[in-house]
């Protein structure tokens, strides 16, 4: 008796992956986190209504999801002034990005992104037989014209940049990204991941014609919205290529209560309003925190701040286990020189409390 | 400016599936079904426990739900009796049929199902290349001794057999499938689909050693535990193979609500026994309504029955959408001669009193 055949691609790719959540970490530890602030996840959570919303769903989820997901397109379309055609909802951006990577991306094929930038979405691309090139940061901040130079030199079909960005929370402007799209070379196309943008300045969306053959844009849930566990985000982008996703998606793969909470919270702009303001009061609190540390904060347009620790990843990586030994939880960026921060994600004042107690201690034990 | 290069793969898929949901057809008539008895939801619902637990973790849903499924693997693995490591948890079956066959299925390889079985896993062999050989039901059933014999001939690396049977409700008894087991070729993998066992008599469920190379069953928590919204659906098998799935899948893909919905649902088998009996009571009460029409039904080990309509594909079609327009979803097999019937999902006694009332209006009107 054998096993099964596995395709050479699957066989070429690692048996573990690096996707490692703060439930295997409290399994671990034999204790719960007092603050989660490692995922930038919303700690605010969703609105009331949509809480009420998949609360009334979830007795009623012995129906499938619509798998057109009409109702939740046709506000979000009208929302923005688009029609449903430009929209596809997935099981998340995650979700979404694996079927944009399968839609174009074959052995061998070009794609671009910068060094420490979403892993997910360079898993999906390995996933996929890809080759990916990477271009540095360019002081904490993506780097728009590296990554149209890198996707030009290449022969890049994917280039992908977030904005604002994660892990540092830097962010451009609508107008830069506009600027630097003009570079993008023939044949290309931009993911422009806009999970924070509800954060971000008034300004940092680009305004970029939705039926623009060379952008396609991924927002969420998870983030301003508060619902990541619903499991709920969606693309925007030209009839053409957002039609596509029907040829490969889960057509059925929604959860019918996630479809009516998004419905929910994107009816109820006064409270994405309010968690805005919560968000900012945050960051700017971990500012505090961590100037009353010693430590200086990158600017953020996102839930989180990066924490520059003052030294090297070694450091930071000390830091952030004496935070996680001590019950909170962060994370960190993956690369030099943006691995000497930990980045930590807006949470409510007892949050920031736990995390503000805690982080002497962890600077103390780090150094020494 | 020129649109995004898919690859060779997606430009030859179709653009439009047959993916249409009872909703879009109450979006075209313009009023809601009266009873919905078309997609082989449980119309029983979940265990009230597990609403209880969707709502609870509803009002969590800021948090991403654990990517190891750690608590519902651990709880099956015990119900099973055996380890974590032989479960993967997914997005419903339809999402870990997609893995699977991407694990496994490049251009060209050969797959071997029945003509007339589960279209969505056509749909996934055909997204990624494979190509897809049919054997004829025998007598409405499938036939594990010609689908063997195919997978032989043509070198198939996955074999597709549900048992319980969709579209049919026909079942074998667990030791005919160990027996065909037995004549599966070397280097191909027999996919079970078990999405329907818990309704099936006792020894419907195969004993298979779990650590068995040459088979993976997949189960869901969509039928029998009433939650087909809530996508969540598991794979059983050896080790190695579950394993594989951690190369591509969606780690952090899982509705958080909908986990722990799984969870209290599994716990609460009292309710699995109830809904098992309401469902038997359901399918007779089925069987009645069709003899008093002159029709009769497919013996079933599901929660639908195959109404023999008494007549080809046609006529079955006219029926059908005789029921639809009086606001009675049900849905019907795809080829002859099985297309001579209609599927009717177990409902409530009020669903099948609008399916009875509707019932004899249709077939006059299909008689015409």
């Amino acid at each position: 008796m054998t096993g099964p055949r596995y395709t050479p691609l699957t066989e070429s790719l690692p048996a573990t992956v690096p996707f490692v959540g703060p439930e295997a970490q409290e399994r671990a530890m034999g204790r719960a986190f007092d603050a989660r602030l490692g995922a930038n996840e919303n700690v605010f959570g969703p609105s009331p209504k949509a809480i009420a919303a998949m609360q009334a769903a979830s007795a009623e989820i012995w129906m499938y999801g619509d798998p057109e997901n009409h109702d939740l397109r046709s506000a979000l379309a009208a929302d923005l002034g688009i029609t449903p055609a430009n929209i596809v909802v997935g099981e998340g951006i995650d979700g979404l990005l694996g079927y944009l990577v399968r839609l174009l991306i074959g052995a061998g094929d070009a794609v671009v992104t910068s060094e420490g930038a979403y892993p997910t979405f360079n898993y999906h691309v390995a996933g996929f037989g890809g080759l990916l090139h990477k271009v540095p940061y360019k002081g904490d901040h993506e780097d728009p014209e590296a990554l149209m130079a890198k996707a030009a030199e290449v022969g890049a079909k994917l280039v992908y940049l977030a904005n604002p960005d994660n892990p540092m929370g830097t962010w451009h402007t609508g107008a830069e990204i506009v600027t630097a799209l003009d570079k993008l070379p023939e044949g290309a196309l931009l993911i422009l991941d806009e999970a924070y943008v509800e954060f971000a300045p008034e300004g940092t969306a680009a305004e970029i014609d939705i039926d623009d053959p060379r952008v396609i844009r991924m927002r969420t849930f998870s983030k301003a919205y508060g619902m990541a566990g619903a499991r709920v985000g969606y693309a925007l982008g030209a009839a053409e290529l957002i039609t596509a996703f029907n040829k490969i998606r889960n057509h059925f793969g929604m959860n019918r209560a996630a479809q009516a909470g998004a419905l929910a919270a994107l009816a109820d702009q006064e409270y994405l309003h309010e968690t805005c303001t919560n968000v900012a009061a945050a960051r700017d609190d971990i500012g505090r925190i961590a100037a009353e540390n010693g430590l200086t904060v990158v600017p953020s347009a996102t839930n989180f701040v990066a924490i520059d620790c003052g030294s090297d990843g070694n450091f930071a990586k000390a830091v952030l286990d004496a935070l996680v030994s001590r019950g909170v939880f962060v994370r960190m960026p993956f690369v030099a020189p943006q691995n000497r921060c930990i980045r930590v994600s807006a949470g409510r004042p007892e949050d920031l409390a736990a995390f503000a107690k805690a982080l002497p201690e962890a600077l103390a034990e780090a150094r020494g």
